[in-house]
């Protein structure tokens, strides 16, 4: 079948964003964490974090547009510092619960049953349950004028994982880990390595 | 374990470069498709597309710096319109194969065995082994000051995909059109559905 954009904007609210989430295939599942200016973590999970550069090392996701005030947006304008941590099998439940909108004197973390942690050496909490951390500083924000959203970038301060975790090559064992994906906005799944393939070179 | 941007830094390229692409997690698997000024139709693996708006309908992604040039970007700068093709397990090695470098005059299409496929109503080709298929014309782009990569937005103007895979609420049955998802750079995985939760609301 074949849809046109006139299909698309005739669609109802919830059924339009679920199908638009889906077309870019299988996404990222993080949650990001941020501390406010009276010390409340915060935490949100996020579909569109993104590679962005690997020296220096940066990694990308999108905010919503800021004239709703957003918690996660706010905390890292205030100190510039947040935390990605990814989201694995056994705690996608809890993760998909800071999706809800709770008031400003309430923490995610809380609410939904996972623990803020703190490193000596950075000031945003990362999850505790999460078995990759990284901790980054906001280094760059664009504003997408088509939709008001901003594409915001950090750069890597810290990376916290379990050993014996990273292959010989440098690639994260993403499976071991029990890292997931999403698909739309509320489907979990987990994943099976078909196969590793080495740099590609023409065959021409 | 624990890494410091230190410890990062000093890593290998190509170690690095396949460690800090694990980072986001796993990441959407797609085809770039687009057509020279000289018709010659070009594809090119990309796993950085990401959602940006539902209305209006937005995707995004990121192209590396322009110093070297890059077929993909220059075509779409050329005629404004690209199409992005997921890859399915029966032809993601074809696709990582578009990962090389070929020649201007070289199609990747016929390269690595895959077949452009035009709509009449859309002047770039679709990859006709991909179930899901999406047309977009470039509505804006922010360069990222950080690393000078190119943060590039296109706005949806149709779809093509297969009948029966939408479910009753929009969102896309990506397992049942083989979607698969990359992680690192050369990983390629299938996915097992875990669970669909229901729109997340505060317990509290």
């Amino acid at each position: 079948m074949k849809l046109y954009v006139q299909d698309i904007e005739s669609m109802d609210k919830r059924y339009r964003t679920n199908f638009v989430n889906s077309l870019p295939g299988f996404k990222s599942a993080n949650l990001i964490g941020t501390i406010s200016h009276s010390g409340i973590p915060n935490l949100a999970i996020f579909s569109s974090v993104i590679h962005v550069g690997a020296s220096p090392a940066l990694m990308g996701m999108l905010f919503r547009p800021v004239s709703v005030p957003r918690h996660t947006y706010q905390n890292i304008k205030h100190n510039g510092l947040f935390t990605i941590n990814h989201i694995s099998d056994y705690m996608y439940k809890r993760a998909h619960l800071t999706a809800a909108r709770y008031p400003d004197d309430i923490s995610e973390f809380e609410a939904v049953g996972l623990t803020p942690e703190y490193s000596d050496s950075f000031d945003a909490p990362y999850v505790r349950e999460a078995s990759v951390k990284i901790g980054l500083k906001l280094v760059e924000e664009q504003e997408i004028h088509s939709n008001k959203t901003i594409f915001a970038i950090g750069q890597i301060e810290e990376v916290i994982l379990p050993d014996n975790i990273i292959l010989e090559d440098g690639v994260i064992d993403l499976q071991k880990v029990r890292t997931i994906t999403i698909s739309s906005l509320n489907s979990y799944h987990k994943t099976e390595l078909i196969e590793r393939l080495p740099y590609a070179k023409p065959e021409i």
